[in-house]
């Protein structure tokens, strides 16, 4: 019975996590950055050179990069951060209500504290403020692969006021999409969603812009952020994003290729639909739902294939809140129905081919029993 | 020349950083524990079992163990997020000047936004306090290996004052030193001071303690610590956590022996002190000061040796601030001369014997330059 059964080992959620390149030689380093001997100091040229290494990619000076334990943590630094070191001009902070809750809960609690006052919205173009605010958007949406115009949001904003700050989350987009950092003035960023370590992560903050840490202890990371360095996860992740973003317009087309396989999709069954706000969308993700059968179901049932994909981004998954496509505006069916496919450039073609086919039919098949057509 | 050089290869900084043992078979485990398909689940399943393990050396439940990115990140998470979750009432934090500053700096920084008064004193003795407030308490100084008796001062205050909550850094007596957790409330501990891996640590909490957060996001940890979980990295930490635990005694003989002979400088050269506060240290710990001689030149004469020691703890090493040594009492000459030997189960007495040597030519060498005996 079972033998009918073809057990895959495709991997299409690649916006959760990614698997990790192997180490470069380099990466075992050992020693902490802070002891006075000669490991220690080999240890903090490493790191030393990994911050250059990744200056280069953000084309930024060397001390506009802070190393963090991952995007989540970029993003409180970035936004509690701020709102610690300009907690007594009572400032704004502006974000959209499909952002992730690393970037709306720090934005939440520091209105909490009274540091800030936060202010969701979904139109950016509204934002007319005189004072110094921050505003907090995405580069890539994480549910639906959406590309906001940060650069040109950016510009815009600092044209009505050139003091309003901008931080992206570009833990969808680094390395990925390309962007002009002209106006950005705070960009995270994730190491295990660009096949680098789990557990490290940075954000570049523009010279002049005064942050808090949030951790507070040895002094590392110029001081905005204190504990002992994990060097090897550094290496490995600036590594990493050395690589994609050398061979970003060619991993850009090879992933292009296999969301166009997925997104055929559209037109081969009936009432399936792509979720998406603006009509640019990331190649690294694709949102489609198939209204009538629950995403929850059709992600169990190619997970038991070998058919890793999602409902929707990993965070909220689990959690009884309102969905995200919801908030973004897209129906309780849609929402219900959608699945997510996140890609890698270590993705086929011939994989989304055996995805689709198999979509197919699971989907004919459970529309049948259901008695949709 | 320098063929009369033997180069050695002996670590002796061990409470800076440990050499991670190689990571058990199961570690490679890829998904994130929040996604839904087959993949994220077994990563969830590892990461409980890896929380399990925990708690069975903490003997406490599987929801009072926080993963973190490391000790600093606990002792953040353990004081800010406790002055956080107490603000209102206006809470005191009691702890010694000679804390890390990874405890230090956060209670400073509670004082500073007015959450928590903060109280630093030499002499827990002297707390009388019938309000809610918070001791924080090293378990083994990382300067002098000196143990503080926590569980007995932890007795003694709640004898005073049930309502006293008691915080101890663990980071250098975790899976080192025995603990009665009877009256501990909480306990930090970092991965890569017991061969575990960077970037990764934890926080026991007991039960009805409430913090708030201080990253916060995706939910993850019991909501208490958001952020996708390293998971290789945690369970590298908790097998090499459950490796020292169990070999613990075994270990401490080793230890105390390697601890020993390098001792013995005190009575093989002249005014060679150990530098300690109380009757009891650790035999993972050894400060001692070779007056007359600079700290720093002796660390970097046994560097260029192939054997690393430090002048104290790392994070401080670098800095200009008042000597740790100094702020315990000790003279500008001791700590000045101080050198600070930090062992792992994994040296051996030999290594010790050869460092003793290499010591005692050294410092007898120097003296004789310096003009000294």
């Amino acid at each position: 019975m079972w033998g009918q059964m073809k057990k895959h080992n495709i991997y299409f959620d690649n916006a959760a996590t990614t698997p990790p390149f192997s180490a470069p030689e380099t990466s075992f380093v050992f020693g902490n950055a802070s002891s006075p001997h000669s490991l220690g100091i080999t240890a903090e040229r490493f790191l030393n050179s990994a911050r250059k290494e990744m200056a280069k990619i953000f084309s930024c000076r060397e001390n506009e990069i802070i190393f963090t334990s991952g995007g989540t943590e970029s993003n409180n630094l970035a936004l509690l951060g701020f709102a610690l070191a300009n907690k007594r001009q009572n400032i704004r902070i502006f974000s959209a209500p499909w952002e992730h809750p690393s970037v709306l809960e720090p934005i939440r609690f520091a209105n909490e504290l009274g540091f800030a006052e936060a202010i969701i919205l979904s139109d950016f173009n509204k934002i007319i403020s005189h004072e110094v605010c921050l505003v907090s958007l995405s580069q890539v949406s994480h549910e639906t692969g959406d590309i906001f115009n940060v650069s040109e949001i950016a510009a815009t904003l600092k044209k009505k006021n050139p003091k309003i700050i901008i931080h992206v989350d570009g833990v969808q987009g680094f390395c990925k999409e390309s962007l002009d950092f002209a106006n950005i003035d705070m960009y995270s960023f994730s190491g295990h969603k660009i096949h680098g370590a789990s557990g490290v992560g940075g954000l570049f903050v523009r010279n002049g812009i005064r942050l808090l840490p949030i951790l507070h202890g040895g002094g590392q990371e110029n001081g905005i952020r204190a504990g002992t360095e994990n060097i090897c996860g550094i290496l490995q992740t600036v590594s990493a994003a050395a690589q994609l973003h050398v061979f970003r317009d060619e991993n850009y087309l090879r992933v292009s290729a296999i969301k166009s396989e997925i997104a055929e999709l559209k037109h081969l069954l009936p009432d399936v639909f792509e979720n998406s706000l603006t009509k640019e969308t990331s190649p690294y993700i694709l949102s489609l739902s198939f209204i009538g059968i629950k995403g929850e179901t059709l992600v169990h049932l190619l997970s038991e294939k070998g058919i890793y994909v999602s409902m929707g981004a990993a965070c909220r998954s689990r959690k009884k809140q309102k969905s995200l496509l919801e908030t973004m505006g897209f129906s309780k069916e849609r929402a219900e129905s959608a699945v997510r496919f996140s890609f890698s450039h270590l993705n086929t073609v011939e994989e989304a081919s055996i995805v689709k086919e198999i979509i197919i039919d699971c989907v004919s098949q459970m529309r049948r029993v259901l008695g949709r057509r």
